[in-house]
């Protein structure tokens, strides 16, 4: 038996006590945040096994004791349920010329944007690839990261594709810390398909899916449902494809047109629909019907510049929201959850409780991993953030460009 | 002799070559940063001795060698003319009081604002202050920070703005960055005198201002030029008064309107003049007529979630631009300079290399330190970042929420 004891903890955030468990927090849930202050904390075995007050309740004894000295915060690990960690370059010259006032169609004339991507992938060795994404995975840990999703999709042929999930197979086998695979070959349509898109959906369903499905690599299936890239019923099509093979949709929607987006992930039974800067009163309607999870990526919208999503719209309409990061070499060249907290906060005027919730219980509940982590609850997987000293669960928005994570504690151990 | 050469960098960048020296770079010359590529760089007693290529030029051999292996490159540590970094407590409260809608004026009604880290300032003690600040230089340091302006203006009294100096002057004498006092007890009326401003002024010209003098405390004369703040009128007669100490004027001008800050800066021969974030052409054609450096403060208004400067808008005038931090803990609780170029390159649509050149050479001439740092030139202090392995210059903006920094090399050492 493997025991750790967290003793003096000066706040335990995000608590759930009973057995009742949360699937989601929503609407005007989403501002509180259940705390426990002077806490302790028993792990056994990786998992939470009690938790209570210094000065009430009594805690069992054992050898292996963190004695945070009423300094330290301890809340759940953030979780990343929207990533392109798998990449193979960087693509900082695209940052240049959109400053310099270049559209994203005249980027992507020039050989920019998500084919940029796919060229340098399909030219990198799966070791290569495994190497760059497992240092990504570590340095966003370091910043508190202790779920996360990774998405295919730089790769736009058979073993473009395939490649890129065997890479993140591998960070599954090799990372202590739960990964989810997303197929989104469906991401944008590669230079020989452009004008022939039956081709590449044939491509993706007749080929991709059989493979993919026969090794086990993908957990969702994800479509980039946007004007210009798929349309619904495209979408549609290609999620009914998935399907078949037991994929759920995760779906891109709504970045930068009132698309159909939401509408057809709802009527798919979408875990989640991704982005959402264009959503009006037909989107939250639709969404109120589900239950699929709106997920906002901000750190996107602030790399390009461009509006924030509406979140206080859509909680105010009593649904939950999500945070992610969107992390990919071309709009959003980062995975710094505490940084997209702040960007919430301030751009989005979501409060700390709220986007913390979002990134920790709704966040797992965009994974279908609700039961496992994103709160402090008897059962759960002890996966935790042990804060620096900190004044108050506000402090970690507030105190922009500074890491809040002093230790991630992954299944009970500190990583 | 003390003496470090750097070999196998992959870039060294800002550099200036022969013996005119630049004082200062502006308009369409600030998107070039001189760079030279597989370099070497030669220090000797804290100071460039000389640099050039490593296939075509011989180099001076010593025993104190770092090879950064063609990965690293090294660029002039980030200058950051505009901070608060001396301050007793945080003040998240009010920053989740504006996400939740409250005004300036309400969250000042409360007992927020500088009144309120002017209550927290004049209950701690000198020696708190101190160590609070030094780890926050220290922080900012690791973020490649180089030299810093500190100001006053939490004192609000004669004992406090006092107090406060003499904690930046200890800050100088144990720090080895240059750093430069400003005096700014016209940073807010405190509330015994907001009936009364002549009494204010004259504590500050009659009581405060000769006893700083008298200690040598203070480089600048600051002052809050802005509506419900300090008037024009008043801002005049105060650097009138500090003029006849010595106090050339640094002031914050035209932040939340077009007050005539800009131009009683100008009449004043100020340094500089920060935030501008309404700049009409009135305020440029004063600029045009001066050597007065426009200071911009864009991690500010991110975090505050207002309106950005006009950066385009003064480059394109042929004016310079300044970039600097406005750590403090009320509108920006953080000094992070990697994270002020995204902004700078994101929201203001300066490109990196403008971006890098107004918080390096641009930096040190808003604090009269263009002729010692700044740049990479010979007989320059080798105030120096090593990054971390980085493809361009142009990466350490886009690459957000990390920091770029391996080394700061502080007067020849690193640090």
């Amino acid at each position: 038996m493997q025991h750790l004891l967290l003793i003096n903890i000066r706040q335990l955030v995000g608590v759930e006590k009973g057995d009742n468990r949360m699937s989601r927090v929503a609407g005007a849930d989403m501002k509180h945040l259940p705390t426990i202050d002077n806490a302790w904390l028993f792990i056994e075995n990786g998992r939470i096994h009690s938790f209570g007050t210094m000065d009430e309740e009594h805690f069992i004894q054992c050898n292996d004791i963190i004695d945070l000295k009423g300094k330290k915060t301890v809340i759940p690990a953030f979780v990343d349920s929207h990533t392109h960690l798998v990449f193979a370059g960087s693509r900082e010259g695209e940052f240049v010329d959109r400053i310099n006032g270049l559209s994203y169609e005249e980027i992507a004339r020039r050989g920019g944007g998500i084919l940029n991507s796919a060229a340098k992938l399909n030219a990198a060795n799966e070791n290569e690839l495994y190497h760059a994404a497992h240092e990504r995975l570590h340095r966003v840990m370091a910043q508190g990261t202790g779920a996360i999703e990774i998405k295919s999709g730089y790769g736009l042929t058979v073993e473009g594709e395939l490649k890129m999930l065997r890479v993140i197979r591998r960070l599954k086998e090799n990372s202590p810390i739960p990964i989810k695979a997303s197929f989104l070959a469906a991401h944008a349509y590669p230079i020989d398909y452009k004008k022939n898109h039956e081709g590449y959906l044939n491509l993706i369903i007749n080929e991709m899916l059989p493979q993919i499905a026969d090794e086990g690599l993908a957990d969702y299936m994800d479509v980039f449902c946007e004007e210009g890239f798929f349309s619904v019923d495209e979408t549609s099509r290609l999620l009914d494809a998935g399907a078949k093979y037991g994929l759920k949709p995760k779906i891109h929607a709504n970045q930068l047109h009132y698309s159909g987006g939401v509408q057809v992930g709802v009527q798919h039974k979408a875990i989640s629909v991704d982005h959402l800067e264009c959503i009006g009163d037909a989107e939250i309607e639709a969404l109120k019907s589900s239950n699929t999870m709106p997920t906002l990526l901000p750190a996107a919208a602030f790399f390009l510049g461009i509006q924030y999503q509406p979140a206080r719209k859509i909680i105010d309409a009593g649904l939950p929201v999500c945070l992610a990061s969107d992390y990919n070499p071309g709009s959003c060249p980062s995975g710094n959850m505490p940084l997209l907290l702040t960007i919430a906060c301030t751009q989005l005027k979501m409060t700390p409780e709220e986007a913390i919730n979002a990134v920790t219980i709704n966040g797992a509940a965009a994974l279908e991993l609700e039961q496992e982590i994103g709160s402090i609850a008897i059962g759960k997987k002890a996966n935790l953030i042990i804060t620096k000293d900190i004044p108050s669960i506000s402090y970690i928005p507030y105190d922009f460009g500074n890491n809040p994570v002093e230790k991630l504690i992954i299944n009970g151990a500190v990583v």
